[in-house]
């Protein structure tokens, strides 16, 4: 078990959260298990934690356009570059229960070009990595090239701002040394016979 | 003048705008003159809009710790790191406005090494460009140097975290080759007389 | 399941091996209950085979100074470092089972920096990933810094020819595209009771 | 106002200049209305001083080929490259003078790609940053495609020349701390009217 | 003549090897009239020693398929990019000699784009140069493109292998400090008639 | 031999040039046996050949401070590092003449860090490799380090300047392609006896 802090600044009790955040995380946790540890690092700052969830739910939440195991691809693409402890745990995690693939998450860490991907994902995360590390270098030929692999315009900003978003998240998570859970690292990693 | 258009996405009209969203942008119309085109931008998604509205001025408009200058600041050095047009443009403008001082965005945005800046304000942005170039490196030793020069723990959290949500800012703005309005530009370049 | 093929070169049958690796890979197999990809792409070239193997048994099965989980640690953070598929999914699982940890193995891939280190094992992947990424700047302070943590001479050698060693195997898993076997990603995530 | 010194290297007085350097900076006194201080800096070395007034006259105010505002837009570009606090600044308003734009310099320094150009430009100023950055690259691709543009095979030597001239005014200016006179940063940002 | 040590490491007396070893140094000082110092340097590990030997003749001396010159193409443009004092000094002797020209080693070693080289080998080290560099980018349009120079499978594997092999070779030479022998400097610079 | 052209550009007659070149190339022709093939490169353009060879001199053969062999060492350090393949033969071949030492040029472009030099002389080329690769980041204690060293405030001035100049003259040799005169590679490798 790791026993590191959980954060680099102070993590705030429940009991002295504003209702509403308290009142979210006791529902996270009746869910899940456990309260992921992002989130009580993030609480230090009730009215950032508002906005955070807020984005972080408006493009990972997103019913319409790309699945929800495509935008965790970008997450975890991302997040390696930048190498992030917590949101590349957190998330690969996320991403094998979602795409219901054990594999999927570490091969997209360690090198998406060796990933088990379509052309029109391995797209995808090319896009994603631009935005991650050369977004000023973006043109229309990145537009068009996503256009021809069925990408709509919608789904284009959604690829780059989630790519965008875990440019924030990855460096809060890093400047504050958040420990991800020990839940984290195991789970989806048995696929679940589904007979 | 330059006539590009505003943004690679679609550009709302404020008519079609959610009430919210069209009011503010008429209020900062009022006030200002003109409405900052990464508003129209940005308004493509209006939830979107309203977390990252509601996340900037938690970290740019805080009354306590660190100055507005110093916060723009921060935003002038990572933004131009990154390559981010709209922003050293429009952040540099808000800069030599708060700081009063006609110099500093420019020379924060080409090389805040040869700046005109305190060891303080030195050391401060040193620190927001490790956040926004290689954060998974920041450690122990990077706090301590910044406690030594007077930084709490509150501002060294606002310093990184104006960094890492510039970090998307400016990423979103390079995705969307958002414009930066002409008027930007020459604003706050002569020192008004003080008397 | 990854149906990807194990290797971009053709991949002999145990049938047309030599007889010595013939022999060595079956007896693998019974141990561990599979053959590794890694031996099948490298016995396309049965000469190449023998002294990678034999390189290898010298450095990551010696018995004396380093333990066999501290070697397998230099392996797993310089292959990150290179993006090498294969070795991060097959070296992790060896890591979590010789260092009886299941997080450590992801810790170390992503950000050794973040890791549950001591400041010796610290120190161990600060050098690996130095003679990984930038050997030629490699200098007498380097040396002096791992005698203060209690690195032999003789371990230096093998901290260095470990890393060194991988930056070889590195390469040649990712120009032939070796595919991990499935096996391996799940190894050791499970910590053993132990009573 | 800036009080920091000129140079980091003593600042010779008009006085005991050589007498044709003297007349010459009377002479840029008298024209611009203050002597730009890289000529100060310069000045402590008579000898490299003249070169160097030489060289830069030769390539900059050439009367054939490239217009003089092209020549300024390839110093913006590649001194905002080297991080070069002088010639930024200093060319920057030179630019916006003999584009009679007052928007090209900042868009060019920040990032060419975003800038208001035709490609023709945009062409000469992907050559003259492989110049800056990579000139170990150049091959006869980038030669017929600046052709494509209309480039004579005078004007390819040029924009290559003044990038080489400024990777060396550029490091001269960073070493000697060279400041900008305050003036320049406002220079040429309001349109004159054209009637 | 250069006193500094031949290694970092203790290098042992001829005496003190087993016999296989002092035997082949042996006749290698015979045949060549001194003992290249990176043998003397790996003796320090005898076992390390048997598989490098055995693994750099495999690749070296290898009768079929590129020629023995190509191969030190090959050693001398990746030992460069690792910045090798050893590897470029002594491969690059040897590469004068195998090739028959006094010029193409320092050529490969300073820009082998600028080097005097057929399309076909200029391809040949691109490729290496990618194994050494980016290796986790390779792909098939690689494979395509050296076919294309007429490449058979058997050669990519050992421009690859010895790219790869080199890796490990210079950073070995580098961690150990290896110094080459004054003799390597000047041999083959002079081109033998050939009546 | 090498046959490619000597430039990208045309190479003008002797008979075509202005007298004052033409007989500077005969005089150098004249005392070394040939003419440097940078020269006629360079005297596509009279005006910048003329003030190139002003500041060169100025730069090279000047007798106070550093000695000429120390000026060689700056330029073959800062070649390398920008790979330029006619600098690094040709002053190559002028360092091993000027410090009658046939090792020290190769090892210098191979890995400063591995030549035998003095600290003195290592610091000499840290500082040149800083103006070189990124002189903005140059601050006071760089100067104090040199100054420690035994180093003026003219020679620190002569260091960089050397540096920054041939920042110049690399990006111009590697756009022309210029050819180093196959004489320069044998040059200086033989000790001569000093009787």
């Amino acid at each position: 078990m790791d026993d590191h802090p959980i954060s680099r600044f102070p993590v705030p009790d429940l009991a002295d959260l504003p209702d509403d955040i308290a009142d979210m995380l006791r529902g996270v946790q009746e869910k899940v298990g456990f309260i992921p540890n992002i989130f009580l690092t993030y609480a230090y700052r009730p009215v950032e934690f508002r906005a955070f969830i807020a984005y972080h739910d408006a493009l990972l939440e997103k019913q319409e356009g790309l699945t929800k195991a495509e935008r965790e691809m970008i997450v975890v693409a991302t997040s390696s570059a930048n190498h992030c402890h917590y949101c590349v745990i957190a998330h690969g995690a996320i991403l094998r229960i979602r795409a219901k693939d054990p594999l999927i998450a570490d091969q997209i860490a360690i090198n998406h070009n060796r990933a088990n991907l379509s052309p029109r994902h391995m797209a995808m995360l090319d896009y994603a990595l631009k935005v991650c590390k050369a977004s000023e270098t973006i043109d229309e030929e990145d537009f068009k090239g996503l256009a021809e692999h069925g990408f709509s315009q919608d789904d284009i900003w959604d690829i780059g701002a989630i790519a965008a978003f875990f440019a924030m998240g990855n460096r809060i998570a890093n400047m504050t040394a958040a420990r991800p859970n020990d839940e984290f690292y195991g789970m989806g990693r048995v696929i679940q016979t589904r007979d």
